[in-house]
């Protein structure tokens, strides 16, 4: 039945475009931005029609927290970090995704927001290969 | 020893003079941004030191998803808006804080963030208690 439920998931086209998928979580789907500016991850509940966390079941929300915590703190540990932004906004995007960023002093807009800021930048694919390997690693340690 | 603990618990300077106390829930101050702006509160766990949701224990972290996801219900459904922007960021003030702010169509710099944005405004008191009680009767519900 779970399982069903899963394989049904259809991601928003717009998360689509603008990110990969770097690992399938429990609920989530791992997947990071193709924006060079910022280590910048995301996570997408898979479930459908759901735009708000308390609209997921109190389960769902309580393996969400822990997936999000989980990897915020292997972001900051892969990267360094000065400080994680996690955030749920979804004005544009309905769908429901958590972002999680790796902010340090100086990085474009600091200690602004990050969204809504300028344009993406492309990484070249060294860089984005490093960076989703240290993720992996501390996710997996 | 808990009690200890929260009798002790100090808020961030910046914290204190930007927003307002609403309520104390079991984990978190529940407090009003004084901005009239966005209907904008913000929790703030009781608990020293900590900067990161990660770096709550696990009971914390369960505690305050409960806590957040319950507020932001309630200021959806008291507010009548479209969406809810929930983040903890804290490039800034490192006090662990979360927003949970209601947003709506054309509401100031909709759809982008509200962080950063502008400058903030004073509520004349009517407008300030009438969210105030709005919210409080939908959390009490």
């Amino acid at each position: 039945m779970q399982e069903e439920r899963l394989s049904e998931f259809e991601l928003d086209a717009r998360l689509a475009r603008d990110t990969e998928l770097v690992a399938s979580l429990g609920l989530c789907q791992l997947r990071m931005m193709k924006d060079s500016r910022w280590p910048w991850f995301m996570l997408v509940p898979q479930r459908n029609g759901v735009s708000e966390v308390f609209e997921l079941t109190p389960l769902d929300q309580a393996i969400l927290t822990f997936e999000t915590n989980t990897v915020a703190a292997a972001l900051k540990k892969a990267t360094g970090a000065e400080k994680t932004n996690v955030a749920a906004i979804g004005n544009i995007v309905r769908q429901l995704h958590v972002h999680i960023v790796a902010r340090s002093e100086g990085d474009p807009n600091w200690p602004g927001p990050i969204w809504g800021f300028g344009q993406a930048e492309s990484y070249d694919d060294a860089a984005r290969q490093i960076l989703i390997d240290r993720l992996t690693e501390n996710l997996a340690s």
